[in-house]
């Protein structure tokens, strides 16, 4: 055999433009070559990942400065895909403007204004710029670039501005650098995924942290989150992640959304999920994989 | 004595504009002759009740699709004020123009990104909308109002639509009924407040529910946030939230925000929080409040 042999490439939907954050997350999670698909909202991403028209997705599912996205753990439970990765973006912010204009031309700045409102010292330390509000943050590139150089600049990515052949003119404009924004990659249950992902693969492997996510629901009596808790501490598995979120029109009960270091199949973690099913009215594992970075 | 006793009257920040959600909560806690006070970001809202500007602030702290606002859970530790009350209001969306306009007549819908994304099923059956985005959804009714009728309306609050004088041309636009946000009644440690949200006077009537608001700081060794919630549950304390949020750039530690119902000054409650303190690096008590409804 002298032919080599092709690398897959893998599809991974993400919401947003090119160049957004979740590009960037998926180009993380499954390399440059991965073809990230974009799609106008998360529904979409979903949508098309149970027909089968992408590979994979890779979704935000919190972030440090604005907590979980809910609407993505709902997707999650509904369309009853499975997570096989994680992974964490530094979230910043950059100013960007067609080459050969200057910060000193800009009178108009275009972004998401979720991220113009993270960028409020550079705003007050220049207050002879005007935010404009747009669709996204790639957008607001794309659109700065689309147009003959002006007095617009955008606040974007290093990726966007790559992508859309801008110049930096400023780096990290945010006010707080602990924005950090945590992806999953998800998948149907019986996805293809790349070889180093791969949950069969990586059992062979023996360095590997396992890490769980599940979401389970009980009804709020005194102690009922401390009795499904003691399921995990009971058997020494440490969580990492604990968030209780009310079921609004049913104001008695809860959903809780966990992660704990561990993995489906490991005795430990199968007796303790046995027991949180006495404890609760309904458990779902969206999966188990391999601890990103953090 | 024949005058009348003046009634005092309450000014309380809020972020965004005349119309927003956060104005509805202040008029739902405060009573409808509230002083409403709009700033641009909520670092300001708290910048100017540190000042004594205000007398309070109503701040949203989480939302049933969007997760904990972290931003403000920070802001409340840093500037350490206390939780006076807790109230919700659901979101949603209505589209409003000029008197006049009729919907045949609309080409572009105005309002912040996150609002045109919550309605996505009317814009799938009214492809002939153009979604604009703009900084502000009551900020959108203000802009569609401020200049001649046009082929222009906004997605936007009830409560706007009054302040403005917009007429409505199609109610609760938004896909997912179930969005409700929650605000807190902040206040300095000394604040007045209106009496029938005095915690001296509710002291002494028997039939309310205290609900009290908490965080902490533990290492993150397995078992420590299950001893943590032990200190409730020994003591038959029924917890409402509980939230992890990882500590970035200290990989191993966590802040835990914990709702409980009881109040500070009740036997079981102080030695619960003695006992957490044993347990934990930092504990502080954001407030007991009457627990508002659902």
């Amino acid at each position: 055999m002298t032919a080599t042999r092709k690398k897959r490439q893998w599809s991974a939907g993400f919401q947003g433009e090119f160049g957004a954050f979740s590009q960037e997350a998926a180009e993380k999670l499954l390399g440059p070559e991965v073809n990230a698909v974009p799609f106008p909202s998360f529904s979409a991403v979903f949508d098309a990942l149970q027909a089968r028209k992408i590979d994979l997705a890779v979704i935000p599912m919190e972030n440090t400065l604005h907590g979980s996205v809910h609407e993505n753990y709902d997707h999650l439970l509904r369309y009853g895909c499975r997570v096989f990765a994680e992974t964490t973006i530094r979230i910043n912010h950059n100013l960007m403007a067609p080459p050969g204009v200057t910060l000193k031309k800009i009178r108009r700045v275009l972004s998401h204004p979720v991220a113009l409102n993270q960028c409020l010292d550079f705003f007050r330390a220049n207050p002879q710029l005007e935010k404009v509000p747009c669709y996204d943050t790639a957008g607001s590139a794309r659109l700065v670039m689309s147009e003959p150089p002006s007095d617009a600049a955008a606040i974007a990515s290093l990726r966007a501005a790559e992508i859309y052949g801008a110049t930096i003119l400023k780096r990290s404009l945010e006010d707080d650098r602990e924005n950090y924004t945590r992806f999953f990659l998800l998948g149907l249950e019986d996805a293809q995924v790349p070889k180093d992902l791969d949950p069969k693969a990586l059992e062979r492997k023996k360095d590997v942290t396992w890490k769980t996510s599940i979401v389970f629901s009980v009804e709020n009596a005194p102690g009922s989150l401390f009795r499904c808790m003691s399921a995990f501490a009971l058997r020494d598995l440490s969580l990492t992640k604990v968030e209780s979120r009310p079921l609004r029109g049913k104001p008695f009960d809860y959903l809780f959304y966990l992660d704990f270091l561990g993995k489906v199949g490991e005795t430990r973690v199968e007796n303790a999920l046995r027991h949180l099913a006495e404890l609760t009215d309904m458990t779902k594992v969206f999966g188990s994989y391999p601890r990103g970075d953090r």
